[in-house]
């Protein structure tokens, strides 16, 4: 048989999946993130740990095809430039891995969001060749993927999509120290923090909720209460407009709505829906949505296949 | 000698360029763009103007690598998605100029707007493979280059970046039908709006003026009128805040502004690269800008450069 691996490496763990060349999750384990000494042994312990996984299951090398490698923070030709979760400064991941273990035909290295929306992308059931995600989660995060490849762009910034300026309403600061940001609205803490907002002159079933969560919020959304539906049709204003902007500038064929809030399902789904209508020029009113359905093998899956050999 | 040959159709002319590998223009044309007949003979009217420049100037047909064509509507795969200027329905404009002369071993063709950004950025003296640029005419038209070649997208709408929804403050109505896109605030037209606007309430040397143009404006902003100075300034604004939306979303290496607005230069130029700097998410804020250079050449040029052969 053969096999790639796709490595996601987050701050706390690192996620490995063993995936087969159709694109199916075969087995996963994890290890520790060890960010001592500006994250040094990281990939060396990435190595140990696929020697072990190898030996242990009696995989050859030669069985290997690839590994693919996503990480949170901005990556440009398989080269990171600074990633504060990690401890890394500038790193060629690439080079440096095939350094530690030079037998494997392919390595290559992206950001997380944008290997988890090629991850996603192929799990979709629609046969696409490009798509955008949006990945709402503490922050927002995006990954854009035409004909088939990773956008990274000439700075790893490209589908940096929650540093959209597009609130020009509530102008609350983002983490970049700008403000207006999408991520500071269409976000799981965004959406907590419009809430408290509109609470601070407004009753609702929320007021009296001590750990206001974007959870609670749509839950409180789904079952009517006004303030709560004002807030879910706000993010899902935001994410539309969003869209829309994306649509005009890299026109995908795909929409696929992803991280912690789009666990709020198909009722978040149709608000985006319907407010994209509102915004989206003639030509891209079609472009479907979907909501993501790999959850955190996303990473995974889109890693092991960055490093997929082509035909 | 080896050439291209670059065409740009436009609703009253067509424009040919005989441009040399090397991506000069060394010779240029133009014929009548005849829309009679939902502008069946067009493409005829170009293969026989090619046919008599060819005999008269005696170049042989083993001299012409590749014939590129730029059209004022949506391409998807050298197919013109309808085109109101030219009367076209939806029209595969790569083979049926192929069926009208076949000796020629490239035939491609691009949306107008998106050559002209290849022509611009190919004319740049800086050494890029992408570029977004931002054609400030009567509308505001986009082309997005990456990795030297033009983006069109899924419906042949990428680029289009006049109509990006950012303005939520005047919400004046587009030709497209949907409002506050970017073009009917920052476009020729849009600064003669916005000014239109402020002169209801406010003096300043337009008062008397009688035909308000783009050029009557910056030149009153230019001679130190208040109320142009802000217009110059609000379009300025609009300008770089979607040069700040774009960059976090493809991340080119550069921008290009032209279009007819464009000819108030510097001064412009230095609006947008400031007010870029307010918008601009930390990783893209050294992206350059850069004044179109070509002109009304910019679209022949990148149409022959469409169809240059690879080396």
């Amino acid at each position: 048989m053969n096999y790639l691996f796709g490595v996601d490496i987050g701050g706390t763990t690192v996620k490995i999946g063993l995936v087969s060349l159709e694109g199916k999750i075969v087995d996963k384990f994890e290890i520790k993130t060890n960010t001592d000494n500006n994250g040094d042994s990281i990939l060396v312990d990435i190595r140990d740990a696929i020697y072990d996984y190898l030996n242990k299951n009696n995989i050859s090398h030669q069985e290997v095809l690839g590994i693919g490698f996503g990480v949170p923070g901005p990556v440009c030709n398989n080269v990171v430039n600074r990633c504060v979760n990690l401890g890394w400064p500038v790193k060629d991941v690439k080079k440096e891995f095939l350094q530690l273990l030079d037998w494997v035909p392919c390595v290559l290295c992206a950001n997380d969001a944008n290997v988890a929306a090629l991850g996603e992308m192929s799990a979709c059931t629609l046969d696409v060749n490009s798509a955008v995600m949006f990945t709402l989660g503490t922050g927002v995060g995006g990954g854009i993927i035409l004909n088939r490849k990773i956008l990274d762009g000439a700075n790893g910034a490209a589908g940096e999509l929650g540093h959209l300026k597009l609130d020009r309403v509530h102008n609350f600061t983002c983490g970049c120290g700008l403000t207006g940001c999408l991520e500071t609205v269409a976000s799981a803490t965004g959406v907590v923090r419009l809430a408290k907002k509109y609470l601070e002159t407004r009753q609702s079933v929320l007021s009296d909720v001590e750990d206001l969560s974007c959870k609670v919020i749509f839950d409180a959304a789904k079952a009517g209460d006004q303030l709560a539906i004002d807030v879910a049709n706000e993010l899902g204003d935001y994410i539309a407009l969003a869209a829309s902007i994306v649509a005009a500038t890299v026109d995908p064929e795909l929409f696929i709505i992803g991280g912690g809030v789009s666990k709020a399902g198909t009722y978040l789904l149709d608000i985006i829906k319907e407010k994209y209508q509102k915004y989206a020029f003639r030509p891209v009113k079609d472009t479907p949505f979907v909501l993501a359905s790999l959850g955190n093998d996303a990473g995974m899956l889109g890693a092991a296949l960055l490093a997929k050999p082509l035909n």
